[in-house]
């Protein structure tokens, strides 16, 4: 099991647009084959800063992600909202064993 | 709903000490009232950097954590093994709205 950690940085002002494409894309990605976790959060003390945290039972499951409609969507739409580029961290699950 | 996120980074050879504590760390939290998720997850590229990943209902869930029996033999078991200092970054969960 495997964990994607992809953090953004928005520019000023872009948070609710943010916000609401990529509130689309969970609701979308927790209903495909192999998600674990889709998990979108804002950061406490800096509002234009989100963590996406995704798991996936394998690596085809994740990469099977990125095909999606809903993804591709949420990529085109999002892409000029960025302050920076987003940085992926992968990480393997040891804890929980079992979802 | 508020996250936290505990990044870690152990010295050379320790990677599976930590992970034993962490390990039982884990199974305790779990079990509180108010935790949402205690997933434990080593880097993918950096054996010896390693993720917690915490959710809870409430800042008084998660602030009640800390005064755990097994919150306290965790921070005292690997206090002598960090590398750095561990970062925590703080979140709210914007989705899911439910658990």
């Amino acid at each position: 099991m495997i964990v994607t950690c992809v953090y953004v940085r928005v520019k000023p002002g872009l948070a609710g647009e943010f916000i609401e494409a990529s509130t689309e894309n969970h609701r979308n990605s927790i209903a495909e084959k192999g998600n674990l976790r889709f998990d979108f959060c804002q950061q406490a003390d800096d509002r234009e800063s989100f963590l996406i945290y995704e798991a996936y039972e394998s690596d085809e499951a994740a990469a099977a992600h990125k095909s999606t409609a809903h993804y591709l969507k949420w990529r085109d739409t999002v892409k000029d909202m960025m302050a920076e580029p987003r940085k992926g961290v992968k990480y393997n699950i040891i804890q929980p064993e079992k979802f």
